[in-house]
């Protein structure tokens, strides 16, 4: 009556993660934890599926911890700071133990970094690709969670960080000869790979979203079909100005190499920047605050009252067009 | 800029199911929910894949039943009531949108049955088989969860409902003919059937488990390894009559004709039933309380003071050995 192979697996590779005391070791059914009192808890699931969101053969630490780090970065959005968070993950038959070893690790650490405790999981076999489904959790002060809806014409657009690495980076993954196209040298394309396979969620803004925006969501599926979300939210339009919306020096340089990137730069997604609206007001207090929280944040635009799409104008002033919008999975 | 073929398909199915506030109508990237005041939050995470949860031909709504239904007895053994739940579906290239439609009725219909909410969810696609993944939210005052550790030398070993009919029933569903070895009419094959393809989750004991349970589990692997698990946590041993082991009249017609079946019913699983150690001084009032609740409770023996693994004695008072005592994954 000893244990069973999941069991071991299980006691392996993930019981040094159950450093909570309500995950009890992960000796029982159900984890438990106590909400702060006063506090609202703020829900999150997103998965990765091999072949899909990640290739095969990337790092299996670096696949934990993109896939605990694309729920952050909807946490960090929404004004919440990290709880804890569950995995399902299922593995194909032959799996090898190695690459588990690897993926916990990398799932332990980035635990500990964002403080966001693993709670509990379940581990099972598929005849399908490997599969990780992530349910996270965090806490804000009740009521206090910042929606898509809220923004108001006149406030300033305000994003994080860069936009576009990830979109290209992918491309770079894909074809390491593009990057000979764009004129980028190895730093450069390293730089858009690593965005492509690591998101960096901007957590470290939380509470200063939480403070000063009205609206806001986690770029994660292409900042102009991600935009015309919160503007429809919101009931309200935006002009964003394309020459602001900021981007590191390879995309800069891509860019520059191939003026048609801007679409898949606007609009290709993995981005896990945070977009959200800033009354006039309250801008300088965001900037100051963002600047204490040592995240780059920029104004590319205003809020407008309209119910038409956010456009994305170009220095003529002329408006862009699409020919997809976002990231869609069907 | 208009919403994507995700966005409709979420819209079409799982929007209906948005009926908790903290939903904002899935139009937001995270839900937010304000836990009751001085209690603990109990999660769960569990997940079903096609072809190795339930056959590709199951009917769709049995299947998302099917897969709240698997967590919410894991809540129910703990002493919780539910408050919600994420879930994470992938489906194949090509899915039928009628399955999809079917799936998110019978989700919804359990959702309000067990008044367990949708708070929200992730779609996507796989080149893999229908996965399905529910992370799920009960309550419970503060530091109450019933834990599988706390159960003492003399408690009585107290099961809800019935052992076995899922095992059986999976037989079944595998090989109809094999129903006429085991001498069953086809009610009492349904019934197996049944039993395997829907599990009836124990979720109005859960205020009496909370109330007089020293430890519990919901037995979901086998009552043989499950108890074996929960002996393990308390440091005890357990003597079960398997005579006194509750059988439907469908399981105890198999088991007259091929005696071999003890084993399967012990140990085959799926049978989300609630396995508890109540103190003699409790007997009576757990027993009141089940009946209260109607759910039928069974007495199957005794924890003992020993590390050794729980003993299934026969009538001659024999220990059976099983050739595996539970499912195991890997």
């Amino acid at each position: 009556m000893g244990d069973s192979p999941e069991d071991r697996l299980i006691a392996r590779h993930f019981k040094p993660l159950a450093k909570h005391p309500g995950t009890f070791g992960f000796s029982d059914d159900c984890s438990a934890i106590a909400p702060p009192a006063g506090h609202d808890l703020v829900l999150k699931t997103d998965g990765l599926i091999a072949g899909v969101h990640f290739f095969p053969d990337d790092p299996a630490d670096g696949v934990a911890r993109k896939a605990l780090r694309v729920n952050l970065s909807d946490l960090a959005a929404k004004g919440a700071t990290p709880l804890g968070f569950l995995l399902a993950i299922a593995l194909p038959k032959g799996f090898d133990e190695n690459w588990l070893a690897d993926f916990a690790r990398g799932l332990g650490e980035d635990a500990d970094a964002y403080q966001c405790p693993l709670l509990g999981g379940d581990t099972d076999s598929t005849p399908g690709p490997t599969s990780i489904s992530i349910a996270a959790f965090g806490g804000l002060p009740t009521g206090t969670m910042v929606k898509r809806s809220g923004a108001k014409a006149g406030d300033h657009v305000f994003v994080s960080g860069t936009f576009g690495d990830a979109a290209l980076g992918l491309r770079v993954r894909r074809d390491r000869a593009i990057a000979r196209n764009w004129k980028l040298d190895a730093a450069m394309s390293d730089h858009l790979v690593a965005r492509y396979r690591l998101p960096q969620p901007r957590n470290a803004l939380a509470e200063a979203v939480r403070a000063h925006a009205r609206a806001a969501m986690d770029v994660s599926d292409g900042l102009a079909g991600d935009l015309a979300k919160l503007c429809g939210a919101s009931r309200v339009s935006a002009d964003i100005e394309v020459a602001r919306v900021p981007l590191s020096p390879a995309a800069a340089q891509a860019l520059a190499a191939d003026p048609a990137l801007v679409e898949p730069i606007l609009t290709g997604g993995e981005d896990y920047e945070i977009a959200c609206a800033i009354p006039p007001g309250a801008v300088n207090q965001f900037r100051a605050a963002a600047n204490s929280a040592g995240v780059p944040v920029t104004d590319i635009g205003r809020i407008a009252a309209s119910d038409a799409s956010p456009r994305f104008l170009d220095e003529a002033g002329r408006a862009l067009t699409f020919t997809r919008p976002g990231y869609s999975h069907f």
